[in-house]
């Protein structure tokens, strides 16, 4: 398998809190991380920041930089302009690892619940917008919160990677491994990617009702 | 909050592995518990089964029975009957707590998938045909294996409980809690109960990749 250590990962969406947090946690792992955003100069902002905390350098550029120089792509961004920015990356995420984490929810007075998808999950949106890329389902459940406290120095919970492409899932459950108290684990076929992103809006009902930051571990495994 | 000991327990579908699994660890745990079926004679011969495996007395008796001489009771039929069964049962279900533990799966060769559920979940279509019942939906993902297999003595599982009336919930939560490494915690409302049905088919994958029957547990609740 690829050293993972060697590769470069690029983070769309990289100041939201999902993105950024994972960013500054590979960074402090000592991978190589850039981070996009639609604006060149708010990604070159944000990566100042993790760069500081991180103590380890991160670069910025805005999202077709980042996409073209990274060999491994987290998709961060909000579910609503997913697929228009996956359309307009589609070259240059051409052969490339990509690592859906978008959850689609929706929020009214009764809490948080999942949206529908016509292509059934934001992973299954991906996969059919990137022909060319190598398309998995990851990181939707792992706490903002807890990512961007330096205190949390042991996450406690499993990453459930997603894909067709075996090599590929290897390779991002190795990413997730690289996160202290994260395992990356295999999770399904990207068919069953839809209850993993809606999982997330149990997730946070769980968080409401018990005041906490919570995360998922499988047993047995 | 009802003392959770002193209900009888009933158990739809009483002759599966779920149902049969969980009546037998219920019974171990002292909770009177009555087995449901199609036929009352294989109710019977369940329920003398599972009595002497519990050392405890089970009984057992149709479907209709069952539903009526329970104070509680667990769906645990096939997907494919749920409908027509509970349609059947509205009556003897009335002011009662039903638990829906129904994954409404298909399986190809491609492994297992979520079915489409025009309600949205088995948990919301038991709502709709159940309007005077208290509708809970929880232990999609207990493993049947772990539960028949005695040697087990620590499940090592939580079981999500959702669910609309917050003091059914609780009660539900507290039968969990009766057997051995289950822990109950409130899992959200039930129109999230879709993906909570549908992530069993991310374990069977699991337990197919790494060789196991996979639990799953909340982190810092």
């Amino acid at each position: 398998m690829t050293e993972v250590s060697e590769l470069t990962v690029g983070v769309l969406g990289g100041t939201g809190p999902q993105g950024k947090g994972l960013a500054l946690r590979w960074a402090m792992a000592g991978q190589r991380v850039i981070l996009g955003s639609r604006s060149a100069e708010r990604a070159e902002q944000a990566a100042s920041e993790v760069s500081s905390l991180a103590g380890a350098e991160v670069t910025g550029g805005d999202n077709a930089v980042c996409a073209a120089s990274a060999d491994v792509v987290l998709v961060a961004v909000p579910w609503d302009g997913h697929a228009e920015l996956l359309t307009s990356l589609r070259e240059q995420l051409a052969g490339k690892i990509v690592i859906d984490c978008v959850n689609p929810l929706g929020f009214d007075k009764q809490g948080p619940y999942a949206l529908p998808v016509a292509e059934g999950s934001a992973a299954q949106q991906a996969f059919d917008l990137l022909p060319d890329a190598r398309v998995t389902a990851a990181f939707h459940h792992v706490s903002a919160v807890h990512l961007a406290d330096l205190s949390v120095t042991d996450m406690d919970t499993d990453v459930l990677v997603l894909g067709e492409d075996r090599e590929a899932v290897d390779i991002v459950r190795a990413l997730a491994d690289r996160i202290p108290g994260v395992r990356g684990i295999y999770g399904g076929r990207l068919r069953n990617a839809h209850q993993v992103e809606a999982f997330t809006a149990n997730l946070i009902a769980i968080n409401r009702r018990y005041k906490t930051n919570s995360g998922v571990r499988i047993t047995n495994v």
